[in-house]
C-alpha cells in the first residue's frame, strides 16, 4: 500500500484551516480535549488559533505487558477535570479518524460527564468503512482533509525528518 | 530584543538528539510526563525515539477568569496515574527552561508521589539567572540547546508557518 507523507508545515496549515472552520461555524469551545498521543500535536497547534486550554487523555491499545488489546484502555483520564466538563463545550481532537473506534470510545466516555456540546476535529479522515460511529449527540465534525485509506506517515514519527520531508515533497 | 525562530524540523532534530543522549546516559524512563501545553510537542517527538507512554499535566499562569497569576496553577494533573508514579523513573519534558519556576513546581509536585528517579528534558535552556531551582533529587538534566536569553518563537505558535520558516532561515 502506498504511504502518504505529511510535513509538519502541512499539518500546521491543516490545523489552521480547521480552526478557521471551527470559528466560522460559530462553535466556541471552552476547552480542547486531546486524545494522546496522536492528538497532542494537532491539539497544540489548534490552541494557537483557538486560544483555549488543552486537557489530555491517553488511550492505548496495549496492555501493561505491552500486548495488543482489542479494546482501548485508558492510560490517563481527566478525573478532577471531568468535574469541570459538565455543561461545557468540548472540542475533541485526534490526528486521524481511521476505524473510528477510538473516537467513539472517547466521545462516549466524555458524554457521561454531561458536557453541553461535543464537537470533533481530526486532521485526516480516512475514506473507508468505519467500525465505530460518531454518536448523534456530537454536534459538529471537522476533518482537515479527507484522504484515501493509505498508510499515513506523520512527521513526528519520522526517524529522519529530512528523508521524511523529501518523501512528502515527492508525493510518495 | 532579537527573536529566535526554530522550525519544526529544528525541534524534531533537537528532540532526537536529546533522546540519543538520554539513551546514552543509561537512563531508561518508565514514562514521559509532558508539561502542557508547551511540552506536548517535544514530548510526542521524544516518544518516537524513546517508545514510552506520555502522561500530561497542564500548568497555567492564568486564573479561571483569565487574569495572570504569579504562581502556577494546575489545569490538569495526573491523579489516578499518580498512583502509578511510585517507584517509577520519570522523564519530565517541557519546551524551554526559562525562569525555571514551572520546572521546579512540577518536579516538587511529582516528588510527592515518590518516583524512584526524575530526569528533566527541555528543548532549550535559556542562559539567564533562574528564579527556580532544580532540586537535588533530580538525577539528570538534558537540554537540547543552551540559548541566549531571547524571545523564542516556536513553530506551533506561528500564525503563518511559511513566514515563520523564512524568519528562521534568515536567522532573525
Amino acid at each position: 500500500m502506498d504511504k502518504l507523507h505529511f510535513t509538519y508545515e502541512d499539518i500546521h496549515r491543516t490545523a489552521k484551516d480547521i480552526a478557521e472552520r471551527v470559528k466560522a461555524s460559530g462553535f466556541d469551545p471552552h476547552m480542547i480535549v486531546a486524545i494522546g498521543s496522536g492528538g497532542f500535536i494537532p491539539a497544540r497547534i489548534l490552541r494557537t488559533f483557538l486560544s483555549k486550554p488543552i486537557l489530555a487523555v491517553g488511550i492505548s491499545y496495549y496492555d501493561d505487558e505491552d500486548r495488543p488489546t482489542d479494546l482501548p484502555r485508558k492510560v490517563q483520564w481527566i478525573e478532577e477535570a471531568e468535574r469541570k466538563l459538565a455543561g461545557k463545550r468540548i472540542l475533541l481532537v485526534d490526528e486521524v479518524d481511521d476505524s473510528r473506534t477510538t473516537l467513539e470510545y472517547c466521545i462516549r466516555e466524555l458524554m457521561r460527564h454531561e458536557p453541553s456540546e461535543i464537537a470533533v476535529a481530526v486532521l485526516h479522515d480516512k475514506d473507508k468503512e468505519k467500525r465505530g460511529v460518531i454518536p448523534d449527540e456530537v454536534s459538529r465534525y471537522f476533518a482537515g482533509l479527507r484522504i484515501e485509506d493509505r498508510w499515513v506517515c506523520y512527521p513526528w514519527d519520522a526517524d529522519d525528518i529530512d528523508a521524511h520531508d523529501e518523501a512528502a515533497r515527492k508525493g510518495v
